[in-house]
């Protein structure tokens, strides 16, 4: 069976296509200025030479189909026909409270993804335009949404509840949903099978720090508690986004530089978080490079973020009673060494032990960092989200 | 030496006069409905019997000169005339950066809490007209300002620096300040006493948890980290206010549910909280009530209220790497049995062993509830900002 996962943006189109009898790549690739005169796809197929064409492409329905060309190319296509394809998986956003697993794409199902547009206004729009731009394509072809928020859904009350007034909660969902919801699933999954110890009985905090950066408690396989909140805005502070903040500071702000909700929003998801502070960059990379030359403040950034990062994981093991495995994974979380040195150095009262001499290979595969006598097991975890989203699409659809 | 401590609201003012001798309170009282034709002012004598009187108190002076009248009343009064009095020390709730200890009042320094107006709107005009007053009434007599902030300055700066850009620190000081520090301050300090142990080398974190609630991380003497951040808004669930929250959420509630700057203040400040969740009350007491005749609704509360201070205890843990000390303290902390025992059951990670039998003694004195063998001694210790000011009054005018 093969499966094409698909992760639409407003003006970008990621695609990979699976081989499930092996789970391999055949193909992956990327749709970028959709809607301009000069929008490009590279497409790059495995074992093959990478193809880039520009073209104008003005709507998503059209990217699908320069897509499904490429994956049918002659010279740099991996299919001989579209009818190969079984299946569609479709990355999406926000589920809210209605999908707490993925699910395959009905009337209904995409009803509900519309109606959770005011949650995610950013993300889930264009989510639905790959939907459709799809189907147009593959009229015959089974559709599948996997949900970044859908992991999350077995928080407790506790964990997901705002201390704002319930009218909130009723009238719009105003609640915890996090994100990463795939990432931190299949990382806690990995690590599980790693350590050759049962998923039930572990008490696991996943990093999943990229750009944007989010942390979790896995507690016997189940989301207990998660650092975004109803937006991606809460929690650790991230490559542009500010991260937790006192809410008092979102009115003064706006009184202060008469600035309108778009733009006081626009400031935090946009013009904050490491950007904001180094003032020379959002890639941790930049950072910890001006920091090793000296920038006070690169430094500062760096001293903030991974400080945040340490207080969650504390935050987290006092969420759980104690902690089993720290899992770092995402862009920054696979490959900064520093990073995790600094967050890791320091919990020590935890029983972390840290083999720097580990810490420092850099590796595709999963792997520990910490020492042998280390009472809690740290390990780096590349994250898979396409594979998650692929696997779900073939358990669906089976 | 005699020090008389004022607490100035807008409405109302708190006194209590101590004779620094053996540090007794000689006399205590308070002044409500400022204002209003109908203003109470009750004064306690110790050893001598309460007075209460009915009159029109328009503003703060009068307030004041009530005050003096009853301390040198001939039948409830604890002095015989007002030049008994060696000093005035001022609860002020904001002291910004300019103030990073106790101050006596000069011009400069008056002029300088005037310019943190701004940032404690609400709370530092009626401190100064608490100051204003007194100077009136006893115009040869020193005064001194006590901050609410003041011990909180200590905070390195990855601690107390939002990730949002630069300029809204450079110009209006936007950063973490915290709150309760007279507090955090005196029952740390008592903490180490009690323990027998040098507050130099304690890991301690301080619990105040009132109406308003804020948890420090108290690393050999000095406050690392709080929870309250630049408003007393950020940080743990409280009586009426949210606590932490997706900033996120303030500007989308204000477009929902057309909001102004201040109305979603007021909301997120008055009408959070306990008493949003619970739907019932503000007070941990009818909280804990309602919760056990099956509330469903307290006991979310109660719920969330308590597992937020837990997380908090975490985090300060992983900031200090390592907790030795912690303190409850104030309304709630130093009464609620059950909070305690909640917050308290699921850190056994730590080391935290509680005896319930002390747990569940009543005392003013400071105590210990946790077993002989808790890696962590947990400690219940009444808080006296009242004392820590007449101290910080006694000290600076000497």
């Amino acid at each position: 069976m093969k499966i094409l996962v698909i992760n639409a943006g407003s003006s970008s189109l990621k695609y990979q296509l699976y081989d499930m009898r092996d789970e391999s790549v055949l193909a992956k690739g990327l749709v970028e200025r959709i809607g301009m005169d000069s929008s490009i796809l590279t497409h790059k197929p495995t074992n093959k030479n990478e193809m880039t064409e520009v073209s104008e492409i003005l709507e998503h329905t059209t990217a699908i189909r320069k897509v499904l060309n490429a994956l049918t190319d002659k010279e740099h296509g991996v299919i001989g026909s579209i009818d190969e394809i079984d299946a569609v998986g479709h990355r999406v956003v926000h589920g809210g409270e209605s999908f707490k697993e993925s699910a395959v794409v009905t009337e209904e199902a995409k009803k509900e993804i519309r109606r959770l547009f005011d949650l995610a206004p950013l993300h889930n729009p264009p989510s639905m335009m790959g939907i459709k731009a799809a189907e147009v394509n593959m009229p015959n072809v089974p559709q599948v949404v996997v949900f970044d928020t859908a992991f999350h859904q077995t928080m407790p009350e506790k964990a997901y509840m705002y201390a704002i007034p319930r009218v909130l909660y009723n009238k719009y969902k105003v609640r915890r949903y996090g994100a990463h919801g795939t990432s931190h699933d299949f990382v806690s999954k990995e690590a599980a099978k790693f350590l050759g110890r049962p998923l039930e009985e572990l008490k696991i905090i996943t990093c999943h720090i990229g750009n944007g950066a989010s942390i979790t408690a896995v507690k016997g396989g189940v989301s207990v508690d998660t650092s975004m909140g109803m937006t991606p805005l809460e929690g650790l502070m991230m490559g542009t986004r500010s991260g937790d903040l006192d809410p008092a500071i979102v009115p003064y702000v706006m009184n202060k530089e008469e600035l309108t909700v778009n733009e006081v929003n626009s400031m935090l998801n946009k013009h904050s978080g490491l950007l904001a502070i180094s003032g020379v960059s959002s890639d941790m990379r930049e950072i910890t490079d001006g920091m090793e030359k000296g920038d006070p403040n690169s430094k500062l950034a760096f001293d903030m973020y991974t400080y945040r990062v340490r207080k969650y994981i504390g935050s987290y093991a006092a969420a759980m009673n104690g902690v089993d495995v720290i899992v770092f994974t995402a862009g920054v979380g696979e490959n900064s060494v520093v990073l995790r040195q600094k967050v890791l150095e320091e919990l020590t009262y935890l029983g972390v032990e840290i083999d720097e001499s580990l810490n420092a290979i850099r590796s595709g595969e999963p792997r520990r960092i910490s020492t042998e006598q280390s009472k809690v097991a740290v390990l780096v975890v590349p994250t898979n989200e396409e594979l998650v989203i692929a696997r779900d699409t073939f358990r669906l659809v089976q």
